[in-house]
């Protein structure tokens, strides 16, 4: 018997990926086909070493290094981000606008907090971000969800007719989770636009924008000079950098609302990871062309994936970009029964599309995301031979 | 304007300790006359070199230091844990019992997302720990106070009388924060039969175990073999190994519970800091003594706030222990004014007793927190020096 059961949380789902991670037990991949890992958006390689070097010397010399620092995170970390941004956007961060979190994810939590709570609604387009959904009903706030158009992009004037007197905010993700859509920086002004109208709170995770596969700003939203009365950005160094294990995102804000996610940030948090935070400034300052590497590097794994793509018979590409690709697949069953089997059949991992959709949506069990950024462009070669396989 | 904001979260207060320092700002403190600053539970000096060096050695040579782990903490760690927990409480705790959480606090609001939603109670003894009736305002939750008896003990019976058709748990705190005071074994056997048999959960925070003045076991709540029925226990590594930088706390519950905690953390933290659980595997199985030497010092730093709080005229000692001296002030004003005039007058910084307590509770400001566990025995002679020659 378990005792009391918050029924918010009991309805949500368990994790996806580590529900993925429960269909490995008991499967054996022989050492010449060995398992082909597309489900989590995850580096695989640890951060060069000059960044872990920084990190290592930081925990033998700095006794700050292992002590509680600010809630919204060290002023060197928040004075880089609102430097990088104003140069990058074209608009003006202050360090006052920034908070440090333990991930992205949290970051989100910390976003919605601020704005809604149990009975109100929030707008996300689907497929969505799984975790985004999980907050949403673990908080008793209602997630409306919003189709997407041509390339997986939403559009602002169907979001506008989901809008009632109890919505918050829309959440936007791009470049997309899972979709691998980048969404245009018209589209991403008329939900601004509209959500200035409406005054709601536009909420744009941006954890993937390292890896846009277009040159310049994604958008200029910050440019407006009271960009804090609409939009909340997300941020993750983890992606950028191979810091998943230390936990280190970032929220950008007007200060008003950062003195609401202080409070939030201060009861789940007290403060950031000291050494993460050193990782993360570490490599604001010394990545910078590492960096371009590694997002030139996805961006050719993005073409092969594309490419691959064309030669799997009966599947069709819907979206690719970031780390994603979200595909139709060719076959009669659900995709949460083809994915489990392609663990056993095909030595390959990835998220069926019912993990990103409501129950009852018609385009869930049809597609797939593959998480392919994980893989070189040989392992996204195989992974398509892989596939074309399975009957 | 700030858009849209989450009622539940405006109304709760902002974080104490940060409040408190914006009492330093501008105000000087000459070089033979620092600041005593006893308001935050915190070492302020680093841990061990071995410990420091095996974060270091992580950081250059494990790949794995870097990237995601689990979302209920790495297998070593909990395995650690289990075996400690088993031997200390002599009952039996498996590493299917305890998830790792990004700190202590993160696992009391995952405890409580399991338990209540809006528009449910929970009973907390007041003075209460802060951060923990913030993350119930948040959550919508009731807090539903209980007022402590002789030496700073609640009653379950007093308890029982609260309970409501909305009760889902009861938290506790023992040793206290901030009164310090530990909780009798029989105390808790009567809140843990309470809780069984009227069907709520007994959430027992027992962050500053490490520093208990009793030997033994605190309670023997984990010999009773249904204990995962309705017990959960929240223990912190920041405090026993100076990881407060790091963020690792620990939640133990059933294996049930833990599914429900399991979606929590995935969608809060996605997993805990890597070098922070690699930090406390390492401490576990190498700072036994150095631990017990530790609490040796807070004990004789305990005697030390005792024995000075004697000499303080019109002061009276209310509870002590742990890292907390929970004392009735002489003066007129309340402990709101009178805080932020100790740091201008006597250089001490310390709580008012009205950041623990209902804003209508009498005992808030007569009250104040004295964190003495930072000040060693010659600095708790000089605080109290500083306190005497107040007016």
């Amino acid at each position: 018997m378990m005792l009391p059961l918050n029924p918010a949380l009991g309805a949500t789902f368990r994790p996806p990926v580590m529900e993925a991670r429960r269909w490995l037990e008991g499967v054996s991949f022989p050492p010449d086909r060995p398992l082909i890992n597309v489900s989590q958006a995850a580096p695989v390689d640890p951060p060069p070493e000059g960044l872990r070097r920084a990190i290592a010397e930081a925990s033998l010399e700095q006794a700050q290094a292992h002590l509680y620092g600010p809630v919204l995170g060290n002023g060197e970390l928040r004075e880089a981000v609102a430097a990088e941004w104003t140069r990058a956007y074209g608009g003006t961060v202050a360090p006052e606008n920034v908070a440090i979190t333990q991930g992205c994810n949290q970051a989100f939590c910390a976003a919605i907090a601020t704005l809604a709570g149990s009975g109100d609604e929030v707008i996300i387009p689907v497929p969505w971000y799984f975790n985004h959904k999980m907050w949403l009903d673990m908080q008793g706030v209602t997630a409306v969800p919003l189709a997407c158009g041509q390339g997986m992009v939403p559009d602002a004037e169907a979001a506008a007719a989901l809008i009632s007197d109890r919505t918050r905010a829309i959440v936007l993700v791009s470049p997309n989770n899972p979709s691998g859509a980048e969404y245009p920086a018209e589209t991403l002004r008329a939900f601004f636009d509209l959500a200035r109208d409406r005054g709601i709170a536009l909420v744009v995770d941006e954890t993937y924008r390292d890896f846009d596969s277009r040159d310049g700003a994604p958008h200029n939203l910050f440019a407006d000079p009271d960009w804090g009365d609409t939009l909340i950005q997300l941020y993750s160094f983890s992606k950028a950098y191979r810091l998943t294990g230390h936990r280190v995102g970032a929220l950008i804000a007007s200060a008003a609302r950062l003195v609401e996610v202080e409070k939030f940030l201060d009861t789940v948090a007290i403060c950031p990871s000291q050494l993460g935070q050193i990782g993360a400034v570490w490599g604001m300052r010394n990545l910078g062309d590492w960096l371009t590497g590694e997002r030139a590097e996805i961006l050719r794994r993005r073409a092969a994936m594309t490419e691959a793509m064309t030669r799997l018979a009966g599947w069709r590409l819907k979206g690719c970009g970031a780390y994603f690709a979200w595909a139709e697949h060719p076959f009669a069953e659900s995709s949460a029964q083809l994915a489990p089997r392609l663990v056993r059949e095909a030595g390959v991992l990835l998220l069926p599309g019912t993990m990103f959709m409501p129950a009852g949506d018609p385009a869930g069990p049809r597609h797939v995301r593959i998480a392919f950024a994980n893989a070189d462009a040989a392992g996204i070669g195989a992974l398509a031979d892989r596939l074309a396989a399975i009957r």
